[in-house]
């Protein structure tokens, strides 16, 4: 199992939002017990990941056609904090990056609508080059993008 | 962070298979870099843990719709050791379950054909009453289950 | 076969939208053909006809709980006129919707950021008692929502 | 809108299967109405015709990397009869391919443990060269497959 770079507590609060995609649990999203169905809170990280990279200028489907770096997914986990039903508005939000050498972890929170955190995740990605499959350093543009500065 | 009850070590090699759910990645399981989408894994997991109990007898459709007792994710994990590909055979195994007084474990381990493992991961349940949802003992009919004894 | 309320050139073009939801395909919408997987233009179209009912004030999550009144699909249709692959923006509109005594037919259109006209499609409702399962007049409130007036 | 090339009646009852995939609703199959969300009907259908393809021998994922013949879809339509619920067992069918030049249609069959007619569909796929986009006969070997003999 992978580190964890972020505790609970600095992903239930005591973060700021980097980046935050509002949303509403869809029609599909719950199961038959009624409620979000768990493997989406990842759907939902996985988006609002993709949206924020996207948003500060890196355009992950040329990088997808032409690029030779990847950045999979090495670890993922979450915490579910209170139950989420269809119709919810919710607020996913990246809470930080932790930047390593070859690797960084993506902290994440969700909200309710009244600021309740009804759930907390992580992922972890290496950088690699997608032709030899070796880890490499992260290119410096991508890593001031996940910085976010 | 809920505490992880299985390491590494125990759910990549150590541990037999308790169920298994031989399957194919499917068409619409990848994402647009060609390998699986990371929350499909989360998914793979939830479909063995719920047949795994359907075949031991528990009818989980009648007792969403008339039972008291719920069993819901506090947390799940997931390690991603190799990429998988559309019309990958896999089997998804559950190779273990820790059971606490009103909480348990499952251990999942994702194999493909030639025995490699592809990914590893644990969910942790809570088990509570659905209409006051404070928790309380895991039945002993579902610890049985649990136990596969 | 249900009979077609809405022709494709009605749907292609000759009708304005009556909702648009703007969206980007997304990087797990994909199949492993690089292209859209085609049950997911469906489930746009899903998405798009609940949101414009709740925009116009129909509480779903509330009717679902309290309701007697449901309007099940007996019919859903598409057709594909370009791929769309990740990173796509794209309009989901709901072009139209034709109203009958207890049934009404919802018509959609997805266009590209260049106006094209990536697929068309249309669903068929019929409005029932839950209760009874029996078909009943569309509610009044529900109709005008539909009518879009 | 595409020419429907089977007629409900051929599909509801009158034709054998010609190839059958048993599976349950998954718990994440229904949506916040308790019953299959529609678009997952679409992907029985998918996945259906792709097993039957790949027992007959097509390697999909091979001629997805090497090949040059493409049969995306042109559209798709479903019929829906009765609601199905999690953990519903049902018999995902291929009815039959009616073959074109450059074209064809499957149609589906989704029957309950009871035999009971759930749902039909059909869709219609065109062949054509992945590198110029141009339609172009069935390949002999992949006519073979579809036709079944």
């Amino acid at each position: 199992m992978n580190e964890r770079a972020f505790t609970a507590a600095e992903l239930k609060g005591e973060l700021h939002a980097r980046f935050a995609d509002p949303r509403r649990v869809r029609f599909q999203d719950v199961d038959a017990a009624g409620i979000i169905f768990y493997p989406r809170i990842l759907e939902y990280m996985s988006d609002v990941y993709i949206a924020m990279l996207m948003s500060a200028g890196w355009d992950l489907p040329t990088e997808l056609r032409t690029g030779t770096v990847g950045t999979p997914l090495v670890h993922a986990e979450a915490d579910y904090l209170a139950p989420l039903r269809f119709g919810d508005e919710v607020s996913v939000e990246v809470v930080g990056v932790k930047l390593g050498e070859t690797s960084f972890t993506v902290g994440y929170r969700v909200r309710t609508a009244t600021g309740k955190v009804a759930a907390v995740g992580q992922t972890v990605h290496v950088c690699l080059d997608r032709t030899t499959f070796r880890p490499q350093a992260i290119p410096p543009v991508l890593r001031e993008m996940l910085r976010g500065e």
